[in-house]
């Protein structure tokens, strides 16, 4: 029995152990390896009063691209997946889209067709999927959809495919004074929606694809928004640092991406004096999600390319490419 | 010697009493009445745990106008005044501006010419003071000009001409959790470069009037942003509401203006549940500042148009009038 007591006594104490270790970890999902190791060692070094790399906690401003970076964007971005939704409702409106491009491609049900949809074919949709609706309208709409559409590989929610190693860097950063931003070619009102209660982001701290809306009042007189067709800003690419501009009006301190959409943003962040932080997911992990590139010769893909060139100005300017694949102990919460 | 040192206890006694009160009067530039019981009203109400009108921290959002609401505006606008100086520079290298309205007028220094400039006009003239310039020279100017230019009446800086009651609602709402933004028709860029030494406003809580920026590389390969003349964002009249929900995303719970350029943001405001505050400041104090209206018989003006219909709506709808003349003890800091 003594034995047992102190056996039973020791397995506790490992367990206190083992619990005290994952309570002082911040990042319990990642591998220890060059890219966790940057993130603690910045966030260290510029939160560390009296450190030479210190940043005044005003200017903590770390932006996250969200389609790859935060969460699964294949086979294809979760907004687009929403606006085929919306076109097979509305077309039980309005019988002729059925025979109007791209909506008749939408429509068919074709999966390699629809893979092959081109860009302003994608903004086309969902530009008509959201204009003409009220904002208050269109927040419920998407409130419906994100809490009951499945992702056709996991049969979960699109809000469970979020990245739980990346959750883990927004609450660090976050937990030492750091604001995280969304700057995402994604709809801001879209991504609005569940920022807040999926990611910890409040709607003033999302930078995303933006249209107008156009002020007007209801029959009884009360103000309301439509969304509106015309585009103000797309936040992707070269849209991204100008629209960090437009919408936060400092340069960001670190900034998280996984594709060429996201170069732009990098760069503008690392033209900044003082300590830096850039970095790129990339998808080397077909079997935990998905592998594409082209860089590293990764499958080629449409949806959240990421080149060899990518690659090379990543290697060259200091940038550090995360590996899923060896950087990521789990990739989703769901998993043991 | 005893009724000598009784005499100075008592004195003591009542400047420490007077102190105290001062401590304990957060908006202590303000007559005791109607709009100074409203605003203290309203933050408690919302603040106090357990009230029926409690708003939760990150709702608690004010917006504040900045022209006529925060600082002077009269004879003109403090940007325009900018931009006359920009175009003197300017027109030293582009001597055929001279001869072009309205530069022409701006260069004529003929004050009547220059008060009948359209607001197209004025609109040409700020386009063409900014477009073209990095946006970090830009903010260089902004800073060099409004460190230095004064005011013609007060000879004193536009920056010393902000009144001091507003500023002490300001810190008092953020001395209550609520965050404070300024939602104005003047440039984004412009108000962001003084917004956070003189009112204490960083620049992600700066919704104004924005122009395109675009993205590029210097001969160095160090990527920049240059502003673009052509408007994403008319931050007036409808445009208020339209920039609120791009830039914050949220319904503001009080909302301050003084023109019907402020209609729709106080609308928009009041349209949603529980308590709400709005107020408009009334320019009626000619001596202190200026007066003008056309509302309630005042002088009519261009610049700050506060009408008898929007005096009339504010009445109807709960909006509470600030009277410069009788609300506030004081309007400026440097005043004794």
């Amino acid at each position: 029995m003594r034995g047992g007591f102190a056996t039973t006594l020791m397995a506790f104490a490992v367990a206190i152990a083992a619990a005290v270790a994952r309570a002082e970890d911040p990042l319990p999902s990642w591998n220890d390896g060059a890219a966790k190791q940057a993130i603690v060692r910045f966030v260290k070094e510029t939160t560390e009063k009296g450190s030479a790399k210190f940043v005044p906690p005003e200017e903590r401003i770390a932006t996250f691209d969200q389609d790859g970076t935060l969460w699964v964007e294949h086979p294809m971005y979760t907004q687009v997946i929403y606006c085929f939704d919306w076109v097979k409702t509305l077309a039980e409106r309005r019988p002729e889209l059925k025979s109007i491009e791209p909506f008749k491609t939408v429509l068919s049900d074709d999966r390699e067709a629809i893979a092959k949809l081109s860009t302003p074919d994608l903004e086309k949709i969902v530009a008509v999927g959201v204009s003409g609706m009220s904002v208050d309208d269109f927040r419920l709409d998407v409130d419906k959809w994100i809490t009951t559409a499945k992702h056709p590989r996991w049969g979960r929610l699109y809000t469970d495919l979020v990245y739980q190693p990346m959750l883990e860097v927004m609450r660090f950063f976050r937990a030492n004074g750091y604001r995280t931003y969304f700057v995402t070619g994604g709809g801001q009102d879209f991504v609005r929606a569940y920022a807040e209660q999926v990611y910890g982001v409040p709607p003033e701290q999302v930078v995303g694809s933006a249209g107008e809306t156009k002020f007007g009042y209801n029959k009884a007189g009360r103000p309301f928004l439509t969304k509106e067709p015309r585009l103000l800003l797309l936040d992707d690419h070269a849209g991204k640092p100008e629209g960090i501009h437009l919408m936060i009006g400092r340069r960001p301190r670190a900034a998280f991406g996984n594709s060429t959409g996201d170069r732009q943003m990098l760069e503008y962040t690392g033209a900044g004096d003082g300590a830096r932080l850039m970095m790129l997911v990339l998808h080397d992990d077909a079997e935990r999600e998905y592998a594409y590139g082209p860089a590293q010769g990764l499958p080629d893909t449409k949806v959240g390319t990421f080149t060899q060139a990518l690659y090379d100005e990543a290697k060259q300017r200091g940038w550090i490419v995360i590996s899923m694949k060896k950087d990521w102990k789990r990739i989703f919460a769901f998993e043991q």
